[in-house]
């Protein structure tokens, strides 16, 4: 992996940076850098069934020499009815991925992890924040779509302080319009490391992802279109 | 006191209460469940120096039967540079209250607030939150206008399931056009009980209010106007 830190290190303007630990969040961070933000990253532990998405995280920002990492809990008595927290529902395999909402949606979780970066961003005088959010392989959640995101940075820019004085805080989606394809080819140009990366939504103790619940299928989806193979396919020979 | 509780067990329809312990959020309180709501209180520990208002929540809650009511913890890491976190700043005493924004600004504060609100309520099927906010007597927090209200409104109806499937969530400000001694008013004549809360930004350990900040000022002058005696005078003698 060819990690750009050396690089970037006298970069002065910090970003905040969303960061699960799954693959498009990663690729937002290395966009973020190659953006010459110097990227201030939160990861959140709400009680996820994928928690193991939160070591990869802190694999990723280790790689990229990002000592700016926070691990933020949220009450997972915040979501219920959701497959990905608490256990009850079991997580879809092999369903018809269509634009209906899944059951692996999680009660407000973006505008919750939106709003504890914005905290930090006013806290800390940072204006920008990265969110991996993506529009097109997850249509069917409505906190992943760009008039959800404009209407957060409006609301953002009347509620706060540095809003309010003329200086909002910018949300940048940049995997917003791109297929999963072309966030591959995107994150591999950047040298991002996938094999560093967690998806899926129901893993093994281990990690090994199961291959079957939405998340992996679209990563498997994405892979071939963009003509690559997953180094996750040689880390764990799940196919 | 008058506890409504006996008259309002029937009520099924759920509202979610933000309840920090102060003045303002217990009123509301007593406006829910007028309006027929049974309430789920939602209190928050940010880490805020008057943590005495978080007894001051539970006290409340209990008063009016209502059993509902969790605390939830935000990382006060988030929330640097504001006097009521942390310690680091003073809390101005008798300073003139004025149209700027004060220190005791708390970053993104009801956004978080809100988002968490947000959350419970889609998990359990509520469509009703409700916060005591009030621009009248506060107008120096961004997080207190109903511009902002109204844009987090617009934002959670984009974002969330059930507001892209046509039950968004509406936000009940019912104080924020009122004067401190209106709200003081109507708190009465609902049966309120005023010495169960807490508005000191910086309380003794006993919880005495130094009389002296905003928030003391703001409530002294309440009273005032209402032409009624604060029962927080004869509990701590403060005056």
């Amino acid at each position: 992996m060819t990690s750009p830190t050396g690089l970037f290190t006298d970069h002065e303007t910090k970003a905040i940076v969303l960061l699960s630990g799954g693959l498009d969040s990663a690729t937002t961070l290395h966009i973020a850098i190659e953006r010459c933000f110097r990227p201030v990253i939160l990861t959140f532990d709400y009680g996820q069934r994928h928690a193991h998405e939160l070591e990869a995280a802190k694999k990723i920002a280790i790689a990229l020499g990002c000592r700016d990492h926070a691990i933020l809990r949220i009450d997972p008595g915040l979501f219920r009815g959701s497959a990905l927290v608490g256990g009850e529902i079991d997580v879809p395999r092999g369903r018809v991925i269509d634009e209906s909402i899944p059951v692996t949606y999680v009660p407000a979780r973006n505008i919750l992890f939106l709003s504890h970066a914005l905290a930090l961003a006013e806290s800390l005088a940072i204006h920008d924040i990265f969110v991996g959010v993506n529009s097109l392989d997850y249509s069917g959640y409505p906190d992943c779509r760009a008039e959800f995101l404009e209407a957060f940075e409006r609301m953002a820019a009347l509620g706060t302080k540095t809003g309010s004085e003329g200086r909002p805080v910018k949300i940048h989606a940049p995997l917003i319009h791109m297929t999963k394809a072309e966030i591959i080819r995107e994150g591999l140009r950047l040298g991002c490391d996938y094999s560093l990366t967690s998806s899926c939504y129901d893993p093994a103790p281990d990690g090994e992802p199961c291959g079957l619940c939405d998340s992996c299928r679209l990563r498997q989806r994405g892979f071939a279109e963009a003509g690559k193979r997953d180094p996750l396919l040689d880390r764990y020979y799940y196919s």
